[in-house]
């Protein structure tokens, strides 16, 4: 089964925030055992907003599913020296921590040679980043928004910290398997800032930059380059409608009704707005009152079969709350309950193998839930010395 | 090394646009041979903007480094024959053509038993969505942009397609695994929709919106939940600020000489800001005109020894054209000559294991340069065969 395919696997995870969180959920997912440890009482990140009405964490709660959480103290030399060996117990560990800190490579190699340790680093020096600095260095902010805003538009979606989640969980992968072939441990360094500006250049942003029309102005809620953007209909509603091959353009424009309009259009300025997308874009505020009186013209239920019909993308802008009740996403949301005490639609794993079942996701745990369990199994830990660790307030089971 | 773990698997695309395009990238940095298929003269990427002052993509030949390309004629029944059995030959295929076309997993796994299929999808029913319309239905641009922005603002950067992209080269290595332990082919059905819900519900969106405080308003550059936000300095600089932990705010605030004017408020207010990170989100607006004025009262070079010392992340926004020059960015770019004529900074593999060396990327291919070499291998195709399919004009090499 595809969600199987790791339960071979246990990997330890001292992380906090997103992208490392959303990197143990999609391994948990595929059936690895994954072992967070945490500052006992929570570390940075553990009473992070959005909250429940009662003050618990939903941010902490909805990032740690499907995993086992051991507490300890990590302010004290026997508290760290208790998560180094946890973090090489496995031979899998995933982490933000400093590179040279507690958990530098070097501390934790002598205690298992073939460790993979996967760390996710702000700068690739070594200095501290977040998202939101990263994407202020590599200029997103600066196209972002409408054209007449002022200043940085930050977006809301960590889209940084989640594109390094799920390329630290293919890295972690990749990475075994070269165990696999090759017997030895590594030290994989994943800076946001290498994915960042990587991501950049991959969708030509540098090159078009540095070498094609300068850096990108703002273009509002606009397709870049071809034909596409959010109307608003007859009765109220907002929908984003994109043309890009010759036939959705063709389409479009004649389920409308506006095949005339475009001709003389066409006409008047010497292009062919079907053969070409560029020119759709490039005279756009020509386009754009055509196509605002038809969308304007038309109730929503009018234009969704003219749309369907035309073969172009299109979709109506809603807010979360119905999202999450759309039948259109339901498919992989599950009823579970949460440590909160609440139960609410629950993602499993985004990918699924056709024939196969997908596994409801498991809740997050409970801080230091398997703190026993883990310490006594993965270090050999005797009912005596963990009665100790509690003693002395280094271990916290829940 | 790790960029050669995956040295001994070919995996074929047939893909466009970001999401496909980017797991090919993610896997031939990782040492796979990619070979992507493509309609003569180009599918419906090939001429995508940004373009080069010549007109040549700079968004295609950046999302396809490192590949092989083969050109066929995809609209004639026997040029889908050679799709389909390229498709299959090579047991690793990844793709977004529609789920019941001539791609289907039901005509290809004939072809080969053993076939790991990864689809990408928009809706999981098969219907077609894009990152925008996506990102329309779990609420994203209804909680981005400025707080007066009116109507949805749309992201710039495809960050669903990203993620969907890293998310398939992760699920694609975990199902060739899955395939070693039970030999076994698969479908494996990625919609984008999927990733997006997925997402909002580890970030917390969904349990918010349906059982916390609702829908989230827009609240501007404000970092939600905690303190940051972006700040103008003296000097006409804009600077993104973070602090979360106790330590980071406390030290900011002190080193901004603003420990008088927090305290005096903190007693005004009955809130401790230190101890609890929601009030200073709670209470931004008395807040920040503190802030604004410390940081218009400084310079960018005077604020920036002040915020390392404080242990805040911190960093100036910047253009896409600075940031490709940034001494903290450029560890992983590459001076490579592109198809296009245009030698630019060009990103390497994101993860690298310490102590490897990281090879430098290669570039994009020429369309249709691969042809004759992978339907001669791929396929056993004879050198008659091959001028034969030349002359119907089923395949193109360059």
């Amino acid at each position: 089964m595809l969600h199987n395919a790791l339960s071979d696997l246990a990997i330890v995870e001292g992380v906090s925030f997103v992208a490392g969180p959303t990197c143990g959920i999609y391994l948990a997912q595929m059936g690895a055992e994954v072992i967070r440890f945490d500052q006992i009482g929570g570390g940075p990140d553990y009473n992070r907003w959005p909250l429940s009405p009662e003050g618990a964490s939903f941010y902490w709660e909805s990032l740690n599913k499907g995993k086992k959480s051991v507490a300890l103290d990590l302010a004290r030399p026997e508290g760290r020296e208790l998560a180094q060996r946890l973090a090489a117990s496995t031979g899998l560990f995933v982490t933000n921590y400093p590179v040279d800190g507690f958990l530098s490579y070097e501390r934790l190699k002598p205690l298992r040679e073939n460790l993979i340790a996967l760390r996710i680093m702000g700068w690739a020096d070594g200095k501290p980043a977040v998202d939101y600095t990263v994407n202020a260095a590599v200029g997103v902010p600066l196209m972002t928004g409408p054209v007449d805003a002022k200043g940085p538009v930050n977006h809301v979606l960590a889209a940084w910290d989640l594109l390094t989640g799920a390329y630290a969980a293919f890295s972690l992968v990749t990475a075994e398997r070269a165990r696999r072939a090759d017997g030895r441990g590594r030290e994989v360094r994943l800076p946001l800032a290498d994915v960042a500006m990587a991501s950049m250049g991959h969708l030509g942003f540098v090159a078009e930059a540095l070498l094609g029309d300068g850096d990108r102005p703002r273009v509002g809620n606009n397709l870049f380059g071809a034909f596409g953007r959010d109307f608003a209909t007859k009765d109220g509603e907002r929908l984003m409608v994109i043309a890009i091959t010759p036939r959705q353009w063709t389409n479009l424009v004649g389920a409308l009704g506006l095949a005339e309009a475009i001709k003389a259009l066409e006409a008047e300025l010497g292009v062919d707005f079907a053969a070409d997308e560029g020119p759709r874009f490039t005279w756009r505020q020509r386009i754009d009152p055509l196509f605002e009186a038809a969308f304007a013209a038309r109730t929503l239920a009018e234009l969704t079969p003219l749309l369907d019909a035309a073969g172009v993308t299109h979709g109506p802008y809603q807010p979360t709350s119905v999202g999450a009740r759309d039948p259109r996403l339901a498919e992989n949301l599950f009823d579970v309950g949460h440590p909160s005490g609440h139960r609410y639609p629950t993602p499993g794993a985004a990918a699924r193998a056709h024939g196969e079942e997908r596994p409801a996701p498991t809740p997050a745990p409970r801080l230091g839930q398997h703190t026993d369990e883990v310490l006594s199994e993965r270090l050999g830990l005797s009912a005596g010395e963990l009665g100790r660790l509690h003693d002395q307030g280094l271990i916290e089971q829940t």
